[in-house]
């Protein structure tokens, strides 16, 4: 099946290319009743969209989401909630020069291939702008969850990486740099290493580490649709990610087994958090966290080998404004998805408890 | 939605509990007509089973599986398949120490607040004795691909790992020894290292890599059920798993766009595979590989700290068979996730491509 | 998709031919902490089951069923619930004269067609026997809506009707007779008649009525799965059904809105219940009630022309033990289904009126 | 699960209020490469559309949908269309009198009840408004199936009907009079009565009967998910249907078997077609026919009495626009689901073919 639906009972639709007329989507199964905050949930737009800093891409797009149902009188009324966002910054032209050509380490060729047609002009659906229609739906799934804290923020940059555990961070920091990394002297290095790495026409890869607070006992569903598996699959589901492991995650499997067990408080808490907060695919009530990997973003501001559709490899340089290292603008992606991965879990949890 | 089903067009349900009567499953979508090797399902269930080696549980378990439906004179029907694997050597009293205590990073904790109500008995559903319907559907789901080749492999335990590309290793060789690792120096390194664990009575982690090749173009669903998002839960999905990467995984985080493009032949092949054969959620025709990692099994025949259902923190020795090392017997559930998968988007791509 | 599966919170996926080793399923999304009451269950099939009286097919199958997981000490445990029913009756030499052959208005010849392959004893996947997985998957869903009543009762039998309103039976004297007609003259009736159509070697068809009482206000998901839609899919899913009416039904669109309309009490409730208890696709809290039409049973004890495989038509005498009449035992088969949707509804809007 | 979804190869969202910005959906898993008629989709959308004749509600609704994504250079791409139809007509004072009532046989009390809260103008959600989505994306979906014909008509209105099988009518008259009925001396006197119930200030129901042609063999997956069980759901998913029979319908619950069977010519084809052109829930290449009941219209210009939410009875007069008589404009939504269905069931047919 067609895969441009994501979650159960919070499920939300989505369509939408680069350059054409909008992007958009559809939540069903929002719980009525609730008041929105729209300054909160275009804070999150904000948050995503290019051109806010020096280190991002420059291209302009206003980004404001139109709703178009679902809402009465400020609150949900638990019908469908559809929401426009209106393409109105396309440079079709920019990309005209990709039309025949597919560039290296990019959907161009696999869509052409899949589908026998695609909508070249900057990445058709492939392209990350369709992140925007997940942080809409993200930001009205945090209205379901108030009590619960998600908190995302850029890990490691390159080979630069923040050097303490997250329980030593300020994440009222994050927002305070362009790099979105609350350890400011490791975010100012960054951000350093950026500029570089712009320079050169270059881009860079980098991690975004999520942390899940104040979360009930209870949420996953084993034995597939474990929190974690749902996590993860949200996760890897956001363009460029390469990798995602929670708690422990591959350095765990180098433990042995007497130093990964989380011994029990008498409260039912856990001394340590090794697990990340999930036992069996079901929260335990602890901290989770998890840790997501982003490659470089492949297009570049250098000359690349390209093939075209002859079966040619010439010689192009990339075009149009491109974000030199994706993480900044991934924070506000990523925790967007685990809130719509949580609401879901958690409205599902309460029918259960409620028998 | 309760989470024991997997996939769309091949579509599994499985039930079970460690020593209940029986585990089992129903397939759903398997195409008509398909002439089932009986034998080659049986040799799955037995690599997946205990008691294979000096280095695994040395539980018995028969683990034989029986059809009940699906199939008429050797061949696939069209119509369900439900298969159950009878439990036949439940050593129940083994298990009533554990009645009302949970164990450092088991499940039984939030089991137990989550339904309120579990089957103590060798962990019940969280038991990843779970784990044999898998083997099941998964053998009958390369049935259907029976070009594609997957190659699962033990690639590293604690800090021993092979320290070489997949490509030089002969896959032939995994079946070789106890550890389910193809490079045999490191295989025999690993052994040793098992052995040494068990006479602890403790527990390693490690991590299974698999090589999916001879893959066709346009495998996934973008944008949300892309084919690696998909192999990501389904693995995240197999019990003690921690973490999961693909193509340059993690280390991609670290390069710069410049190093990690995948160059493209004149054919459509690419000269590198950082990609690990996908891009944008689809694969490209080059090999998929991936990295699974596991954490060391929670029992410990060791004494341990653990909590009982009064609140009180208690000594306890782990009893019964248990694995020192779980990824050797993970190989093949490694596969058999990767076959269902795989095979439930070839399924779909067919489709797809005769309209 | 395969179409095996049904309901989405509590799910059911069923498999099994007539004649192969067993019929069963998993029920998915069961609460934990249910009381199961076995002894009902039992019951249940009992009911269904062929050979119960003079007026239904001969044929004896023990429809024992047995419960494999997801049940802990008599409770439930939020695990899945796999059960088989073992076929122990499979006469297959009774079938070997139809393998060649397509019976009039049978599933004989689509199947072969569809799949290319078929499993030709007793109707393989496409016999009635099918059900007996439905009744316990409905029984099952019984326990979860103890306070909401479903009455089902045969209401016609070719031309002969019960001529009451519902409101004017006793639904306590359905049982007493083996037409299941709770009005007992025309019970009567209806027996003799089926008898005479026994003895022709011929079939007929009728109609059961369902009515649900005490149902909760807010069952159903608008716009595209209200809960008549939902309803009317499962009554028209149970073999032999042609037609699927609710409230006024076909009679309803002969009628003018004056006349039509429910007119409201103050507390909410409605001085006539032309709706039947459905507003919009969503439950008004006032009687449910529905129709559902059978057709007459295919399989005839005379001669009838019948197609073979090579494109001939010859003549061809039915054998075996067939049911003259199937409404009867259709009878609790209807409210299996009807529980097992409403049950479905219910578990969800619990959730929903939680937040 | 929130229920505004349809289909599984071919899925569609809907979202949209009766007077909110706009009714809209998005339509996942089009085929790639079909070249849209965008005049015979704006021509669905006139059929439907109010204000056509005399006979039906003069309110004016432009209905004009604009495409947003998943076409490029006029042909579908694969990916998500996304589709909005602005609610330009808007005459929100209109409906202030209901605000604080439940109209008799209207949905306004359940969702006040589910909900808490509703979206009271012109019926909200529950407006029938809400099936323009249904009609565009069954007039996509007509695309992928340009060989089988679906033709809907006005089989009824109250008393009055076709005394004639539907071989004996020609469709192309059905767009010819206002009542789409293709029977025109029937038509004549639909058309006359309609007038009359309009100036009584009341409603009437009706009829569509729907003929499907050239149907391959195959479509429908059984057990749950019969060919005919899905047009059922279909169906009755339309606002204000109260029943759904296929074939020989209520009426087959009279017959006997020996007259219902549908015996065999050597091609496979059927002398007589009783069965409806499905058998086991799987079409048999024969004509597919139903019959579908719309209830009369609740809304009436009369006085009448209505609940207020005071739990007060009170007299109201209808206000604003509405029809007469529902049917006519139901027969593009009756195609429309059709289409949806087939085309369903015929992407995934072409699926397991082709393995």
């Amino acid at each position: 099946m067609a895969g441009n639906t994501f979650g159960n009972i919070f499920k939300v639709m989505t369509f939408g290319e680069s350059h054409g007329e909008a992007l958009g989507g559809i939540i069903d199964g929002c719980p009525p009743g609730i008041e929105l905050d729209f300054e909160a949930i275009q804070n999150e737009m904000e948050r995503r969209k290019p051109g806010q800093s020096a280190i991002v891409t420059q291209r302009k797009e206003a980004d404001e989401v139109q709703f178009l149902s679902g809402i009465f009188e400020g609150k949900t009324t638990g019908t469908p909630i559809g929401f426009v966002i209106p393409n109105t910054n396309q440079k079709s032209d920019d990309y005209s020069h990709i039309q025949n050509t597919y560039r290296p380490s990019h959907a161009d060729y696999v869509y052409e291939k899949k589908y026998g047609i695609r909508d070249y002009r900057g990445g058709g659906r492939s392209s990350a702008r369709e992140t925007a229609s997940r942080v809409v739906a993200g930001a009205i799934a945090k209205h379901i969850i108030p009590d619960i804290k998600i908190n995302a923020f850029v890990s490691s940059v390159g080979e630069l990486f923040i050097d303490k555990p997250y329980q030593d961070l300020d994440f009222s920091l994050t927002e305070s740099n362009p790099v979105r990394c609350p350890d400011l002297a490791t975010a100012a290095k960054m951000e350093e290493y950026i500029k570089t790495i712009r320079k050169e026409g270059d881009t860079v890869g980098g991690t975004v580490t999520c942390v899940i607070q104040n979360v009930p006992i209870g949420l996953g569903e084993p034995v597939f649709d474990k929190l974690h598996a749902e996590l993860g699959k949200a996760m890897l589901s956001i363009n460029a990610v390469k990798g995602f492991e929670y708690g422990s995650g591959f350095c765990g499997a180098k433990m042995k087994g007497s130093e990964h067990n989380d011994l029990y408080n008498p409260d039912g808490t856990t001394k340590s958090n090794l697990s990340g907060g999930i036992q069996g695919g079901i929260s335990n009530g602890m901290d989770i966290y998890f840790r997501v990997a982003f490659k470089p973003v492949a297009t570049l501001i250098q000359k690349q080998d390209v093939l075209d559709n002859q079966g040619r490899i010439i010689e192009q340089q990339g075009k149009g404004r491109h974000d030199p290292c994706v993480v900044p603008r991934a924070v506000p992606i990523v925790e967007a998805m685990a809130a719509m991965v949580i609401a879901d879990f958690y409205l599902l949890l309460n029918k259960v408890k409620n028998i």
